[in-house]
């Protein structure tokens, strides 16, 4: 099969189709996504060789659960041991010795087939397309925000970053019913955002304080942006991750009592849900789709500063 | 009267006796302390210029309210107008157009008189000693930490910090109850912490996970063992305030989905009442106590690296 490998470089290899295990699902991608994160681990962000990507829709070609065969399907990229003291207390996703496909210790999704169990798997309703359904794990990880932070209705909500997390972000907030104004420095991708009814501004213009501040910037200065406009007693989630340190002087949030919340993957369920209401538009955050014989490309595509969500299609 | 002052240097003078304003109450200092922030301020966190000093204890010479002269009192530090939006929400501490005693636009109590509004002022009760009730500032600071984040019975806590104010709050946290351990770098220290009943550990020899970390060092580095030693899904409180930024990598926060919380003033009541209880030990915290007469070798003293509380004694 055909399959896009990171190993001291990125390269597409004829790999053997995976075997699945017991409790397996073997799943024929259809499309997939690439992510910041794919961009940051092919510059030594986590020590991972192996097949790339955790974003895909699919289809489930065998399972030991029959239901689920012939099924579409998304899945969770964390895979847990189930038995350590953090999964018996229900953190699954934090697991002592988690796995994450394409990430860690687990082969990814940006290949013809992958494998994952099936407990991480979730069939796709029919009214959610396949170019909707390689958007759930991104969404989720957005709707991780309301997982972790209890946002009133009089609360005032900025998301800060107008690439694709800030624009699924604002989204996702303004699809659970919040008042959200999304800060970024692109008008172009502000407009996107403008037009699935989220408010706008640019970072500079904006000279207002709010309750909770999240920070989907990928870079410090979002951490700086997010310390300069939350009110006392306010929270930041910080959704950015970045290999090196920088110069942060966090003394704010001690003088203000800031919470902040780390926040990483979410929920698949309700991800699912809001693309069923169509609560949330996806189209607008398409940069291309590739197919899957031009997987190099379409990685070098994705690693452009500013780029959109890029898609490999392996129907092609 | 006598009076240590900041402006372009730090300079004992003879300053006029501060005239208190309606509802403001004239207090005679009889000890103050010395705390890390007033070192800070002299070395230009704050753009502070007067009277310094923020931890007192006094008698009330002159009040409105009646009941209050003759009584010894500490007295809080923030001065709020009581009127902008924050103030109503009740957030008087982070009020708008706050002021703080001898750090921002209120001049401070390394004096012989200090004036602070009536409703700032708490009168200490009998069994309470002067040298015990000049710790209520830092130990409202250090009880600030449960009154911020709910400990269980069955989390392991840790304070990360041995100087005055870690000792402080492993001290009021183990007074609540709570399995706590300190640690610190000076065997000497983390003995006076050991001989209150508190678990101690050198950082170096600490190898175990915990539910809550407190960071009491005043410098980046308790950041970096915090987010080191704290579970996934954990409360990291942040204490420490710095004047400069330091590189810093927070990806641990977002990947383990930590909360940090910082933490600044705290209330004054359940000092008292923890005093009053004798459940903390003040004792072996001063460095040395200097007459009045030789305050600035204090502050030098109090500028010592490693050194824990001196005292100033306002009545020689």
């Amino acid at each position: 099969m055909r399959a896009l490998v990171f190993d001291d470089g990125l390269k597409v290899m004829d790999a053997p189709i995976p075997e699945r295990g017991i409790g397996q699902a073997l799943i024929r991608v259809t499309f997939a996504g690439i992510c910041n994160t794919d961009v940051e681990v092919t510059r030594g962000y986590f020590a991972y060789k192996g097949i790339m990507g955790h974003e895909f829709v699919g289809v489930v070609e065998d399972a030991d659960d029959t239901d689920l065969v012939g099924r579409r399907v998304v899945g969770e990229i964390n895979i847990s041991c189930g038995e350590c003291s953090t999964c018996r207390s229900g953190n699954i996703r934090h697991c002592e010795r988690i796995r994450a496909m394409g990430i860690n210790g687990w082969p990814g999704c940006f290949a013809d087939y992958v494998v994952l169990p099936e407990s991480n798997v979730h069939a796709v309703p029919d009214s959610i397309t396949d170019l909707q359904a390689v958007f759930v794990e991104p969404l989720a990880a957005a709707i991780e925000v309301m997982e972790q932070v209890h946002m009133r209705p009089t609360d005032r909500v900025a998301v800060i970053g107008d690439g694709k997390l800030g624009l699924l972000t604002a989204q996702a907030i303004h699809a659970y019913g919040h008042r959200v104004i999304l800060l970024g420095k692109h008008l172009e991708k502000l407009g996107i955002a403008r037009k699935t009814g989220v408010d706008v501004s640019l970072v500079s213009d904006f000279a207002g304080t709010v309750d909770v501040a999240v920070d989907c910037t990928g870079n410090p200065s979002g951490m700086e942006t997010a310390m300069s406009i939350v009110r006392p007693k306010g929270t930041i989630v910080m959704k950015s991750t970045f290999q090196k340190g920088a110069p942060m002087n966090l003394t704010p949030i001690v003088r203000n009592e800031i919470t902040c919340i780390g926040s990483r993957c979410g929920p698949f369920p309700p991800a699912l849900r809001l693309l069923e209401l169509g609560a949330v538009d996806t189209r607008g955050l398409i940069e291309k789709i590739y197919p899957a014989d031009q997987m190099a490309r379409a990685f070098e595509k994705a690693c452009t500063r500013g780029s959109m969500k890029v898609l490999i299609d392996f129907t092609r």
